[in-house]
């Protein structure tokens, strides 16, 4: 769950606009960000720490006709700027920066190969992989791209710059999304359209899985192949929860689409309720949906504080027990009624739990959840980091098992069946959706953390 | 635009409500904030720059029956710790601390007058003048104040400790809002009721017009008055724009009265649109409710990026030129459209202007602004520091001006007597609505910054 | 153990020179400084945390005649903006602004008699009454300030900006130093000379007990009287350990009356030593002093480490018994000799202890102690916050008793007699000796906390 | 001018020795700081930016038998975390920590050489090309370092922490100082003994040039040779400046080295003066032996304040006026007297100008600069950074030119011939003086920026 940014523009405001494109993927990484820019044959870079609310001194207005950048979001205890990216190689057989979305499923083996090989790594980072493999490639990246692509297992969207021009590819299975977009001379590739969208491209399409776009000032942008045809396997959590809701995934706003699992919802598992209220702001195009199919009124009654996010402590019994209505308040409607509250998924099932209880405080006579996709039961070895398998609320729990956790009067989640009709993937065609069958669709380690532990870093 | 909270609560645990209640009114004032408590005759306090993410060491947990907290909008150009309040007076006839949401107009004369008579100021905030009137009464404060108050103009809702009570007091015209509620053994007194509803307080009620509560440990809380009767004049922007949309204004959700502001904006200047979009998140209950009166889609087409805060920075051209989009995106549903957008007001016109011309670049026809207030043409002399009546858009511009200046194919604003029948008030009855008329229901110095500029501070 | 510093400069450069007389004093006290400057009929005041590194924004190059400023020594647990001065009262009967060294000793009494009388107190600073005081007066400050201050016992020498003009007074006895200097139109006046150096004022002069010196720009300094002539008791410690050793204390350079001391200090108690080691930095002069007396070669042995301050944190036991190697190390010169190490004073006994050690692990045969001024047994209740009386190694400790604690072959301090004839005070006459003696020369509160307690004040 | 220490200790507290080791050579870099332990087969470290007041969370108390730890002077304009060192390789043929002194002059070269071979840098660091060495090794380490370093050119004292033990290693001509102790069990390797001695090592010696010290736990450290006897080049700066002033160099204490320069001095250069003063605190200890050859009295008549350092900002023509002043003051003692100001050398020449000025402002009737070392002409290939050749005050001017420039009545530096009498260095015999002569005992690169150029970076 980071976001990346690359950007061709032979107006030289490369720099610039790769950090606009930062902060317009701001909700896919709050850790950290970063950007890479290519100046003649080396590459100069920033990073910082938090939000990109401004840029690092010196990078907005430098000229650059090639950049990329990076949102982070933070997967493991250790935040700090030296796990930004992107990751720059400056001196190899090429120069290198990348930017990485996705997790490398061989990185162990794949590791130790690069260090027989002769690559020293300097990070405990997977993505330094895909960096070592572009800076140690004879001959032309583009041409060798292939053969070393070759050798990844698991996924990898990744924007890079090397050999004087703007790279952007994505896995064979398209785990991880990736979007091309152009506009007055520039090429634009990013996580998601919004990206696109703010940087003015109007021209915007997918990168196919096993696409690789190359663009260079004073040329239009080449599309090649990087992998065979393979059965493609996007995140199905992108579309749940993931991606901005103005962003198009195959095509379509993402709002409409959560619209959509919210109607499938509302066939599949009506509740006997009066009103239908979002989990704001999450829940929200799932419970328009749901209402519409369901033909009961929409009640906004759930009020978030705007001021309250990641970082609010409860230090203090006190404020442990009132921290749920410092997040949350609720608005009439409510009260003697059956209510059906409607999420995008549960994690770990706290929030929801509070959300049942203030509902039942509020006056609601009964509590029918309803969550617009099916339950989340396995970590994902690609890249989004929710939670580990044991902490899933769903996980190793029955569905009344899960219903009595949070408190409800009814659960239901919308089925597979459900959610492959309302995104237009018969049988889950062209999804990874290993998250909720434990499926994967490719080999996994057996411990997704031994890299972790054969490589541990106390880098502060 | 401050916001106040006062906890009573026999179970000592008034510090860490105060706390709580401070995190709930962060939406009126972002600046700084701070708590005060009682401590026998003494009194302790804590204040910080910035958001209330965290409490400050010592605070939270700290056993006190009698606490009160205040968040600062930054009305002047020095922010900074030294002007948070509570302020406190710590030894005089009484030790007091004071919050204080409003403005007293008749400052500098007061100021000259307490000064003449042995007070001295350390500040120059309008606030230590009442400060300064509750440290120096004779005898019991509670006793005294309504001849205190009755030297103040202007705009005072206060909580305050003094003599071992927690008071909460309303100027009697009822300017700025206070609320009070009760639960468990506990008195409350804020701003709104969403900081009653964060304290679980189930007894709500307004502390009316120049009505004093008295609150202290082991004793019901007694109601005085402070004031003769007057004619009310409680602020109309509260509803239009200020309060939380979950608080209750007059005994009705903010939220609702919202949408009849909508409503009533439908009937009166329908537009001849396709769609009915609003500017999120300030504009949605009453594009609600306008789209119901027009009988019009509601189409949620502008999107905003939930991490681009105030504080985003654009240093450069090429970001400048950029920042509309970084802060919003527009999602499907208008190419080709004729598009009512509606907002709840316009300030500068700076995001109006932003927001027409986005929604014409992507794609729409026509885009007809309708705005559910009348006219901002004053600044506010009691407390609501939007802005100078120079930098208000419609001030001094026919309303035709205002529309070129934004872009819109046409422009309506709710008319005085429509925003009178939405909020139930015949002719204005019981409002202030200065800004929207221009007349003042208290004379005002004629020169508002007079104060400032006799008794200006470099505080760094 | 404060500085302070004021300037009249009509040249209109005030705020730069007051900042610099500030960092010229910073050794009077690191954990915050301000200036205040006269604009008008108004005062505009900064402040900052920590050392005067660099000047706040906008203080120095902002024109003004009339400038002071303050260095402050953390004496309490909560250091913080708060408590920095200058203090400023912006409207009363006059606009004031103070910089107070010294501590008033019946400031419980006043702050009840000025609260009585209509003050305000804001704070819990003894301060805060002088600033009181002088913002109350009726009429011409300069006229009331004998009545005024006749009022105030213990100690303060304070730097003033009221109706116009720098005021300097200093207390009937004396208790801190306050100098005054003029150099090319401008006046000033702070607490050692080494401030009026800084400013290269050439005449340079002590202002005496009692006296008031007044300059406004455009006219001569005027002196005056504000307190009947009395016995002088200066502070002893001034000249043993507090001023730098280039001010001059009596027309007599600090160094050398430093030196002065360890001369007699060797005719005294001579030892059975083969060499002379002084504490650096503080017992350097006075160990030059003893070994010339004593014959007997000075060896520079010990060396500090720069970089090591009071900050430096030992969380660890390994560190923790690291500590003193990491704070000082002992270079040649001692091995299988009888080494006399001298220091000006001792306090808790911490470092001396550790000095012991360190030069019996270097090899020192014997390690005679030799203090160049007599025991410290009390407290000091006229701002010189060293230490409690029960923390002070030599309190209720028999000379044998301290030598064994820090673990010295042989222990001598200077006798008081010696102190006396090396400063050239017969009888300790004009000084005030009372942490040595236990005898104060004012009435003081039978707990000096006393005021502290029934104030208390948590700020954060 | 960076700070190395290395520390093997079977007790498990080599993460604590470390740190205390780096506190001990704060002098040798205040710009940033770091540390890094072996963990098994891979390496935990940490870094911060500033002085080792306080170590980061984590570090001290983890338990390490063998750690390093490095102090950087900045030496480029870009501070920050990122180039601190230990550099770490986490896998490669072997996981490696490094920490270095020095300066590689064929880094260009080797750097290409090495990315040819298919090293792949991330930094632009010289120090990285011995990362890459010994990361890339094949077969044990400690076999392969003398083929490894016959590849360096310039000055490279180095630890390491690679394949289970400590190394400690310094280039053939002995650049850059390293020295070895032990105790208790402990093997501590340094840039300065006064390191050694803050670890209480008894047993210190010298790592020879071209020498390698292993040290395990559990075994005795072995010495090998990496390097065929060469002639030494030891930095003369090291006792002229660099070192602390408790270090021994060749057997000698620095502090005795620099005593006996200003004897030699005194002997070349007498001057018809009437006091010796020093410039503190760099020039004392030459002073010192410049009085005593001279038998003219040392006055200690220049003053610092030890509160301004580096980072003391002059913004304003007023503060720049009077910074000298600031951090210096001159003590009585040269009125109407010649002085001979000693100080141990001439950089730019900014703080003897100030000297010169301040003296003569004090009354001193002629001002004669003594240099207890010859002229400073030609910038350092080999790790000392003070200034390019370009901005060294004695660099194309004569002896008058200088004399003029800085002001004073007569100047003279010591000859070489009597610095290699101080040094006990026959004709330069050891030394590398290519600062003082313009001769590079080894090749260095034309335009020493080259290899910046060539990568430049920008970090943030």
């Amino acid at each position: 769950m980071c976001g990346i940014v690359g950007v061709c523009s032979e107006e030289g405001d490369a720099a610039g606009l790769a950090y606009a494109g930062v902060a317009s993927l701001q909700h896919r990484g709050q850790e950290s960000w970063g950007v890479a820019i290519a100046e003649g044959a080396s590459i100069a870079n920033w990073s910082a720490v938090g939000l990109a609310h401004r840029p690092v001194d010196g990078l907005v207005g430098r000229p650059a006709q090639l950049a990329i950048g990076h949102t982070r979001y933070s997967t493991t205890g250790a935040p700090g700027a030296e796990n930004a990216q992107p990751l720059v190689a400056r001196q190899g057989e090429h120069t290198v920066a990348i930017a990485h979305n996705g997790n490398v499923t061989n990185a162990l083996e794949l590791r130790q190969e690069l260090a027989a090989g002769g690559y020293v790594f300097r990070s405990t980072s997977d993505s330094e992989i895909i960096l070592a493999l572009l800076a140690t490639a004879e001959g032309a990246v583009v041409e060798a791209l292939p053969e070393l692509v070759a050798r990844l297992e698991g996924a990898y969207s990744v924007v890079a710059l090397v050999d004087g021009a703007l790279l952007a590819f994505r896995d064979p299975k398209g785990f991880r999304p990736l979007v091309l977009g152009s506009a007055d001379g520039r090429t634009v590739a990013g996580s998601e359209t919004c990206a696109l969208d703010v940087l003015r491209c109007a021209d915007q399409r997918e990168i196919e899985p096993g696409e690789l776009v190359v663009a260079g000032p004073g040329a239009e942008p080449r599309s090649l192949r990087i992998g065979p045809p393979a059965r493609r396997r996007s995140c199905v959590f992108e579309p749940i929860y993931i991606a901005r809701r103005d962003s198009l995934i195959g095509g379509e706003r993402v709002e409409a689409l959560r619209e959509r699992l919210g109607e499938r919802l509302g066939h599949e598992a009506p509740a006997e309720a009066d009103v239908v209220v979002p989990v704001p702001a999450s829940g929200l195009p799932a419970a328009r949906g749901y209402a519409r199919t369901s033909e009961l009124p929409l009640v906004d009654a759930l009020v978030r504080n705007d001021y309250v996010g990641r970082t609010f402590i409860e230090p203090d019994p006190v404020l442990r027990s009132l921290s749920l209505r410092i997040k949350f308040n609720v608005v009439d409607g409510v009260e003697g009624l059956a209510v059906a509250v409607v999420d995008d998924s549960i994690v770990r099932g706290s929030t929801m739990r509070q959300v049942v209880e203030l509902l039942r405080s509020a006056g609601a006579r009964e509590v029918h959840v309803r969550i617009a996709c099916p339950p989340l039961v396995s970590s994902c070895p690609y890249g989004v980091d929710i939670a580990d398998t044991s902490e899933l609320l769903a996980s190793g729990r029955t569905l009344d098992g899960v219903r009595s956790e949070i408190g409800a009067t009814t659960l239901a989640y919308l089925s597979l069946d459900g959610l492959h009709a309302a995104l237009g993937a018969a049988d889950g065609h062209g999804l990874c959706q290993a998250c909720l069958t434990s499926r994967y669709p490719t080999p996994v380690p057996q411990r997704l953390d031994k890299l972790h532990l054969a490589v541990a870093s106390g880098d502060a």
